[in-house]
């Protein structure tokens, strides 16, 4: 019978296999009472397994809260736990039940992160999965052998449609790939979502028609499930090509339900990430993480820069990147998001750790406040992924190319 | 214009009132590039606002990673920050991305977690909330003036349709009030979702046509939003009045999908929640957390026990009881769950500490393993609440009723 199989970093001051083999029971079968007619053969088809545990370093305080050490020592390792699919099938939130629920709770962990997970084949039958991914996203925005290259409409929130329009409008005009909107704005007073359809895809479809270029908007249709229904009717009828959802905030649940339309690709917005994992020894790495939303669907996920302006480390970034170009079940492909402070000179230290151009790459003052103006900008953008592609060094980038190396001269000095 | 208003319990190594003005900024019209026709009036409508700043203790190391201390000292604080409802209107996902979102990235931090919420009046003419309450489910089981008794189904999952509706049928004899799956219980190999409703239901309408007591059984139906409405169907079909949800696997849309459907008493499971809460400066606290629930729609929520098995202490369970009764919007009630190694002793302990008796309080081996059989655990649980509620210690409530003076010889000593 097929396994589920969950690898997990923990910390505990007790023995580590009898830690290990707690959690095991108190996520499966393990029980206090005998039940008439259970048999150990039954017990045993439905209980949780322990499949490695691997020592590692000693802390001399708790990670998080939780029983005392006796002799000040408190032990890290990795464990692996497997479950039979017989448990829950592919019903994903009874999995993630399992594999995320209740084990949290043990006082026993003085740390306990869930890293990464290994699915079996049939999954592949049962999930749809991203409709899109990597080939279909370039197929919809015409972008092949670089980084699509795309935008966040700022200020998040406050402007009218008729404003966010007119800057589309001047994205779209100098070349942008893909623009979205912000993770806070679904449907405000001043920019309720339909009329924001409207007046955005008015411009896009113009666009289209005069160069054969439709720029991938990633409309934020995040809201209860009826009205993402609409929400991406909406965006499909007015001949948009992607539909945004917050991940965290909608559910898993709601996110599948969208994801399996299968008629827009899904942007994957992580907001609320930092909270499931910032710290190193409670909640989910994203290798992890990252399996459940392509499950549900998602076609591009949302992975942090290299060199950002949030807390994330680049090593962290880059085994996110990794984690998105790892086949998921021979497949399942979504496209990395890198966003977060991205000016273009980030592109050769990204693609050295990453040697890959199959990435959605945002920008926000990099284009918007480039010396050229915005067409400068996304210009900029191309040229430092073909120099990180040639192997040049930022320099020597920014000599053979003028538009980035007013990147360089305006950007560049903030950034040092 | 009415304000949603959020408290925050914060660390950070810089200055605070400049900290704050950046989460505020972050979360709303915080922007680096000018965009034309944009007054200063429209970016203040939707500007969030930074309503006090509280400083508490100061710390030598970061609770979490983040930007070093020049000076060595990390500052705690509580700030309240506010919205214009015109960010999201009714939109719960948007709401829950303004207030928990990318906030969590910002590396100024060395310590974030959203404490409480105050949300305004008409979000009362917005959301349906709990159908049922502390109220209603009491109504559907016939319980009045003391706590429902409720105990789970073990072992967790490996038990056929027929073992666990012989397991109710003993239960409903004793004169349980409540009954509930486990959470890693969806539809498993040898135990598929209908079968058990048309097992358990069996069981459970004959002892009501018996007796006039209908057993109330919380079927855990999560699963895909689709899936999830077949179940409840089959629930309501077969004459069930509870469905359990696991809130944080499902997620916010999908359980307000369900919830909103109002037939049912929604049985809202936090398993996962330790990730979420555990460490003192990151996620969320259970009194902001439970409004959200409240407004999706659940009746009964888990809120641990006193003296529990899990990490949780009695200070945080006190808390999150008392968050429950307090009137959202002036009643959404919602029943609180109280659980994790209950056998009746820890009674007085909670009346002292909360004098209410509505709580549904859970117990397992309490009642299976009670000396005089199951019926004898369901009437020491209640003997265990009279005596407190009549201001007994927990030796004079064991020396006045018999059931419970077993109880306590052989479970107390466990405990002791």
């Amino acid at each position: 019978m097929e396994r589920i199989t969950a690898k997990y970093y923990i910390e505990t001051p007790l023995d580590l296999e009898k830690s290990a083999q707690l959690l095991a029971g108190e996520q499966s079968s393990g029980t206090f009472i005998a039940v008439p007619g259970e048999t150990e053969e039954l017990k045993q088809r439905f209980a949780a397994r322990v499949e490695s545990i691997t020592p590692m370093d000693t802390a001399n305080e708790p990670a998080i809260p939780g029983v005392l050490s006796a002799g000040g020592k408190y032990q890290r390792a990795m464990i692996e736990v497997s479950w039979s699919i017989e448990n829950f099938g592919y019903n994903l939130p009874v999995m993630v039940s399992t594999l995320q629920g209740n084990l949290y709770e043990l006082t026993q962990f003085t740390g306990l992160k869930l890293m990464d997970l290994e699915l079996p084949a049939s999954f592949a039958t049962a999930f749809k999965g991203p409709k899109f991914g990597i080939a279909g996203c370039r197929k919809l925005t015409g972008v092949y052998n670089r980084p699509l290259i795309g935008t966040i409409i700022k200020p998040s929130i406050g402007m009218t449609p008729e404003q966010t329009a007119a800057l589309v409008n001047t994205l779209a005009l100098a070349g942008i790939d893909f623009i979205k909107d912000d993770e806070l704005l679904g449907s405000s007073a001043n920019s309720p979502f339909d009329k924001r359809v409207d007046a955005i895809m008015e411009v896009i479809n113009r666009h289209a028609d005069r160069s054969g270029k439709k720029v991938m908007y990633a409309f934020n249709i995040s809201d209860d499930i009826d009205q993402m229904q609409r929400n991406y009717e909406k965006i499909l009828r007015s001949g948009g090509t992607s539909a945004m959802i917050s991940l965290n905030s909608v559910g898993l649940a709601g996110v599948k339900k969208i994801g399996e339309i299968g008629e827009l690709a899904i942007h994957g917005h992580r907001n609320g990430w930092g909270m499931l994992n910032r710290h190193p020894l409670l909640g989910i790495e994203f290798p992890a993480y990252q399996q459940l939303w392509r499950l549900a669907g998602v076609d591009q996920i949302h992975v942090n820069g290299i060199q950002n302006k949030f807390w994330e480390s680049d090593d962290s970034v880059v085994r996110s990147i990794e984690a998105c170009f790892k086949p998921l079940l021979g497949g399942y492909s979504v496209l990395p998001v890198v966003s977060s402070g991205q000016w273009g000179g980030q592109a050769v230290e990204t693609y050295r750790r990453v040697p890959s151009v199959d990435l959605l790459y945002m920008a926000g003052g990099g284009i918007m406040a480039h010396p050229d103006g915005p067409a400068g900008g996304v210009v900029a953008l191309q040229q430092a992924w073909q120099g990180a592609v040639d192997g040049l060094s930022v320099a020597e980038t920014a000599a053979k190319y003028p538009e980035f190396g007013h990147s360089v001269s305006v950007f560049g000095k903030k950034q040092a």
